[in-house]
């Protein structure tokens, strides 16, 4: 119960799922999480982030500064790293890329490569990027700026489930679009825009948020040609919804590619730079307890949403900046970030071996390229939520995953599917991977029998 | 003009008036701000953080948690350090106290001193303790978790302008209560408590903000007896209002005491902790780069902020935490605190000295016991707004202050005063604050002429 003296938010602002499966966790000493997103903490570059510290706290260039307040937009130094940093990925992105060929995509291929400098400096401009607390925070001053209560978000079907907490708590309405293996259905995309314009719901549409690398929860990846749909989609529906339609593309697992060639972001679209919010972040790739992300911005956004983060925490910390800006620029990141990568390809790996060991042939899953996750499917009728047989058992035998349907947005136009899982290879170590995946397979032939 | 496409949010945000401030003083190089309410560079604990943190990162038991993910309310051992601070804070404040001797306030004195351990306890508990990104998010989080657009907030007369953006990005309205030397006007309160019963607006009151020690502006710090007699009149006012009235205490700069003996806060007014938020900060008095701020709430608020600021970021970066934790512990940041209060307390008499030598005597000026700012008021009719004639020829010589209109609420129950400025002694070094008053002085004297 809610005490009445609550906000509306107050209100509606309710504890994450995801907790309840953490207090589970604690109350069973010898469980196997693969429930959790945390990177893995032997990874973690202790040492290095010590080195880089000195360096900033030695220097009389920085120490001082970086123990000072700020400006609220983030250190400049900062931002022109993250933004080298981050035309660097797109350009590599779209010159060895593999993407599709079909023509529409080829033509765009070609005008992203001949794109000028002065084109590009004008979308990686650190003018418009803004430094925020782990791109969370973007997420969250992206919808303050942008959505008023009773407003719809579109996303994809499932999606990053904390997302869906901001949405519930601020009052925003999901409509949630399918999701194939290579990344958004645009036909069902454009379905639903179509009638969200029918029922002149279009008008309180303003944002699609996509979960672009590795996606949380089912680590698909969106190809480079589905961006391009995505956004000639979006820009066809803004004269009927009466203002632009960005979209929020959420890189967080970007850098944590193991396999295959990086995909441009939407900011490499030709032409599109303009509705594209880009949020990336350096705590996943780096160190999570060093909350560091940022946003490429739109101009009229980046002032809102900068104005905003004044009254939320006047900046981020000046340490944490200089800490990364440090790391970046000496080349400790960039190596910190390969070996991890190896890290990961090795235990997902493991996870994928352990799989095919030890599933039923009737689960579907599929393998990540990158990112902390794999996503099984069971035969419909055999649900995996909370208070499914599936979870019980599994918890009883000492393994956790996050049910499926934690993932789904609230939406009247389908029935929420309940019969998946997300299992995470971040944090658990390769022993318990194994193990852990054994007596999740166990349980699962047990009940599909 | 703000776009079309921005949220109600997006676009009442506005840039903070001191953002004109900043910008004036980097383009004017030999400029003296005693505008910034930075704190002093060459005071920031630069050895002493890289110690802590080379401590922190070198130890096994504390290295990978310091870069991993934590909990959403703040790691245990920071909190539970918090909380004991606080608590001995408080406790030293009630029995060495010298507030005023009235008999009420003696009763309150001896209840507090024989409060038993376990009351104490509840009050200062790690349990409902919550840390933030510096203490400025938690009085965003504050504002987000009771209040809906369109409802007033009771403030002093002036206040902190930031949360008075706070205010106005988030559609709501403010009341202004006047200020007297010794804090807030309570005879003032009480008319205006009785005004919004009347209209029916106290329905829509749920939050009175106090910025306690060395406010922010005028340097004021409320007396303990001014406390306990405010949150009796919010007492009696929630039953017309019908709910709870919460006294938001921002104790931003009570760590910067360099005169006279503490004031216990709010939470050590018998029977009143229930209704106290409590807003405290490290960032001010170690370094305002280390953004880690605390809110001790009653335990419904606790719970809906700390689902929102899960929202917002997951929680505060745990390598801040950890630093912090580290420097309360080793007694780093008692010595540094200790060493601070002397420098601040030279600053305060040298900017004191040199006011009086250079202000003309028609000027009303206040002396803080700690904190970072003097208060001028100048004769009526002599206005110091950013039009001004007496800011421009400041500017003109040279010297920045903060123009006092900016730090009053937009109340229609009184005209703006406009002839009042906050000059800080902060960030200039000595030798700046003699000159930079001398300038002032200077042009005081001329337009009073």
């Amino acid at each position: 119960m809610k005490p009445q003296v609550l906000s509306k938010m107050g209100r509606r602002t309710t504890e994450p799922p995801i907790s309840w499966l953490m207090h589970a966790a604690l109350s069973r000493p010898k469980l196997i999480s693969l429930a959790a997103g945390f990177t893995d903490n032997t990874a973690l570059p202790v040492a290095e982030a010590r080195t880089a510290l000195n360096q900033v706290l030695r220097s009389p260039k920085t120490g001082q500064p970086a123990l000072q307040y700020g400006i609220t937009a983030g250190d400049l130094a900062l931002r022109k790293l993250t933004a080298a940093h981050l035309r660097k990925l797109d350009f590599q992105a779209v010159v060895s890329s593999s993407f599709s060929s079909s023509s529409l995509v080829l033509e765009l291929k070609s005008r992203t490569r001949t794109r000028t400098k002065d084109e590009d400096e004008k979308i990686y401009s650190p003018e418009r990027l803004l430094i925020t607390s782990g791109s969370q925070q973007l997420l969250y001053l992206t919808a303050e700026a942008l959505c008023n209560e009773g407003d719809s978000v579109l996303v994809e079907d499932p999606t990053y489930f904390v997302f869906l907490g901001i949405l519930q708590s601020r009052g925003l309405r999901a409509r949630a679009v399918r999701l194939e293996r290579d990344g958004l259905d645009l036909a069902h995309l454009e379905r639903v825009l179509q009638s969200l314009k029918r029922s002149g719901e279009l008008r309180r549409v303003k944002l699609f948020y996509l979960v672009s690398y590795f996606q949380n929860p089912t680590g698909v990846t969106t190809s480079f040609g589905k961006k391009c749909g995505l956004l000639k989609l979006l820009k066809k529906f803004e004269r009927a919804a009466g203002h632009p339609i960005y979209l929020l593309e959420d890189a967080a697992y970007r850098g944590l590619r193991f396999a295959g060639n990086d995909v441009p972001s939407a900011l490499a679209v030709p032409g599109a730079a303009e509705r594209v919010i880009y949020a990336g972040t350096f705590s996943k790739p780096f160190a999570t307890g060093v909350r560091v992300g940022y946003g490429i911005l739109p101009k009229p956004l980046f002032t809102a949403m900068k104005h905003i983060k004044g009254n939320h925490d006047f900046g981020t910390s000046n340490l944490l900046q200089h800490l990364v800006a440090r790391a970046l620029a000496s080349g400790i990141y960039g190596r910190h970030v390969a070996r991890l990568q190896k890290r990961y390809a090795q235990k997902a790996r493991v996870m994928k071996l352990a799989i095919k060991k030890h599933f039923p042939s009737a689960v579907e899953w599929w393998e990540p390229e990158g990112g902390l996750y794999f996503w099984a499917r069971l035969p419909r009728g055999l649900a995996t939520g909370m208070k499914s047989k599936v979870f019980s058992t599994a918890l009883k035998n000492d393994v956790l995953y996050v049910p499926g349907e934690l993932c789904y947005a609230d939406d009247p136009a389908r029935r929420k599917p309940n019969h998946e899982m997300r299992i995470s290879f971040g944090s658990a170590s390769e022993k318990d991977i194994r193990e852990g995946i054994k007596r999740l397979g166990n349980v699962l032939r047990k009940l599909l029998k």
